[in-house]
């Protein structure tokens, strides 16, 4: 007999026919002998009409009053997928997260898992009841309601699996599993039957939308097993677990790209010991996140530095690079977003190092030109012309033969 | 420096306008230098469109799962009323029914409090703060959610008023106040500055829908001046309190009136002890409440026999009367549903014995038949026909100088 505990989004208990399939779905597990924990996100279009309330009355809602409004989205679907679930025959109860003790710090509307007591759960599960937990929720040590930010549901399926030492933790979402790229561009890509949590951390860093991050650093972090899989079709999904012992052959596990990146240059700075300090240093006070860094030593003792940021924040961080570049006696400043982020995520990358001059080699051949590289232990990264985006990720995924079946 | 709770209903908290129109009063209060408890329904629609809900998936669904869905409509209108009144620079927090230990038994859909630790509220009236409570919902010992059933948000805060040792429970309603009878069959009739507890409740039995009767019976119980008042309008409202000094002057506080009772008769039942039993025990055991009663010894030794049921009760209560005159052998069964009750209601009848024969005589003088006759210690009530319900409330108005102002 397995724990499994699964997780159903918004979409997939968007209507109370939809959570009544969930709930036929969840008795299937429960009768294959399995004991059930469910965590359950609002239903779809919830959290945004209980938004527009707030907003209503206050343009700057206090957190804290935020996090008791929202809350009640998840209670509706507990209640109800338990009906649900009664509907059909199989004993339910539903518990709100300050009902099974899911213990946050006070950071409300983002706030983090402390600890979750699994005492009260493991006597439902142990009497027969399929477990209905509300996701995204918790309690501060006061009593507060707090939620986890976008994704929580996830963080909390994650959690409560771990504070059960479930056998499972099973995320079930609107896509059948983890694709080796995304299939809207390349029609051969291949659903993964596993992939590495390391792995799926870069996939999902790069632009993956699969999973939330956190919840996958928190599953890898208590070594939980981790299940993607969909709501509305049957299928084994793809298993997230820790390193398998066998990443000889070279294991590229897939191609994560991103069209979100802007790409801004100084040219001609002065070089000098903690230039980029200088450059960087007003760009994070602006709490604008960078993400890829390249410096290049220049002729007559200057040096050129490209960066890459959100596309969002491309006005903001050219503004603040224009004044550096003044105060630096640099010669120019140029900003570009018409690019593109691809990268190539594998753990075989560790020990197999011509895997990114593989890759270069493979678009070197169709005539596009790379202009930024960034390298990670199971990672490579480079920004090209934005027009390169498709034609780059179904060459790099037939060069690492990512259409084969694995073997 | 007085305490106050306050209780807004549903239509008062209707929409996100009408909860920035109740943060206002409430500020109002505030700033009048009174410390402010505010206990709210749910938003007036939300508890139906959750019920329709349920529905959809279980025509009966679990009641700790009701409990669990509807929780969530008080719980919405807390975190927007405390953000309307931060917008107004009042400091204010919200708590659910759990959060300030409203501990009841665990009759969910009908639970009854048991206990409320106020400590948590009495530090943030310290504070400076409005504390904003879910009306309707506590938890069980085992930390269950429950609802208190219809009107159970004015028993919260009468509860609530009475944990705190509050100086008046004021309910808003769309009524300004406890009126003398129907202002929609008499015109002249008059709002009551003041009405004892004893009073309220039979007014409430008798059919005036203005305050929930548990309500007010645990507000005489502790001794909480409960004060009806009207969320729309400026006014003192009608005070609820103990009984007062001065009820020499025969003061009779209102008339009340029911268009929903039937008459049931059976006669020429051979008479012997325990002939009541053995009629009304069926009703009892059929679940059907009984008003009033009345007996006649008939002529050769038989009994007539009239009580009056809720309409709705009827056609049941009279199946069950026609089995018993079978096995009575009475001569025959009558029912009638064109009847009402109009009851005198008021505390200075205690030492008056002559106003029932005055309400029976100005009744005479209109030539109104009398079909039944029960009295209380503070109340008299008479069934006649339906027709004569607007005469007889005007004509006993009139008689008894309600539409006159206090002396």
């Amino acid at each position: 007999m397995a724990l499994i505990v699964q997780k159903y989004g918004g979409t997939s208990v968007g209507s109370t026919e939809r959570i009544q399939a969930v709930a036929e779905k969840v008795k299937r597990y429960h009768d294959a002998g399995n004991q059930v924990v469910v965590v359950v996100s609002a239903m779809s279009g919830e959290t945004n009409r209980l938004i527009a309330l707030a907003e209503e009355i206050s343009p700057r809602p206090s957190a804290r009053e935020m996090d008791v409004l929202l809350s009640t989205g998840e209670q509706v679907t507990i209640a109800l997928l338990s009906m649900a679930l009664h509907q059909l025959g199989q004993d339910a109860r539903s518990y709100t997260g300050g009902q099974v003790h899911i213990r946050t710090d006070s950071s409300h509307s983002k706030a983090r898992i402390l600890d979750i007591d699994g005492e009260r759960v493991k006597a439902d599960l142990d009497a027969g009841r399929v477990v209905v937990v509300a996701g995204f929720q918790g309690t501060d040590e006061e009593g507060n309601i707090t939620t986890l930010g976008r994704g929580g549901s996830d963080t909390t399926a994650v959690a409560m699996a771990a504070a059960l030492d479930a056998d499972e933790c099973q995320i079930f979402t609107d896509v059948d599993g983890v694709y080796t790229t995304d299939p809207r561009v390349e029609p051969n890509a291949r659903k993964l039957d596993r992939i590495t949590f390391e792995e799926m951390l870069e996939l999902a860093s790069s632009g993956s939308k699969v999973l939330q991050i956190r919840s996958v650093e928190f599953a890898g972090k208590y070594n939980v097993p981790l299940r993607v899989l969909s709501s509305f079709e049957e299928g084994e999904g793809t298993l997230i677990t820790l390193e398998e012992e066998d990443v000889e052959k070279a294991k590229i596990a897939g191609i994560a790209f991103s069209r979100d990146e802007a790409k801004l240059t100084i040219r001609g700075v002065p070089d000098h010991p903690g230039v980029a300090y200088q450059i960087l240093g007003p760009i994070g006070e602006a709490n604008i996140e960078v993400d890829m860094i390249v410096q290049n030593i220049g002729k007559d003792d200057t040096t050129d530095f490209t960066f890459t940021v959100h596309r969002n924040d491309q006005a903001e961080a050219l503004d603040i690079l224009q004044k550096t570049a003044k105060e630096l006696g640099a010669r120019e400043v140029e900003s570009d977003d018409r690019i593109v982020k691809i990268a190539l995520v594998g753990v075989g990358m560790r020990s197999h190092a011509a895997i990114a001059s593989n890759m270069f080699k493979a678009l070197a051949r169709e005539q596009i030109n790379i202009q930024m590289i960034s390298t990670s232990e199971i990672k490579v990264s480079v920004i090209v012309d934005e027009k390169y985006l498709e034609l780059g990720v179904r060459t790099l995924h037939e060069a690492f033969g990512l259409d084969q079946v694995e073997s």
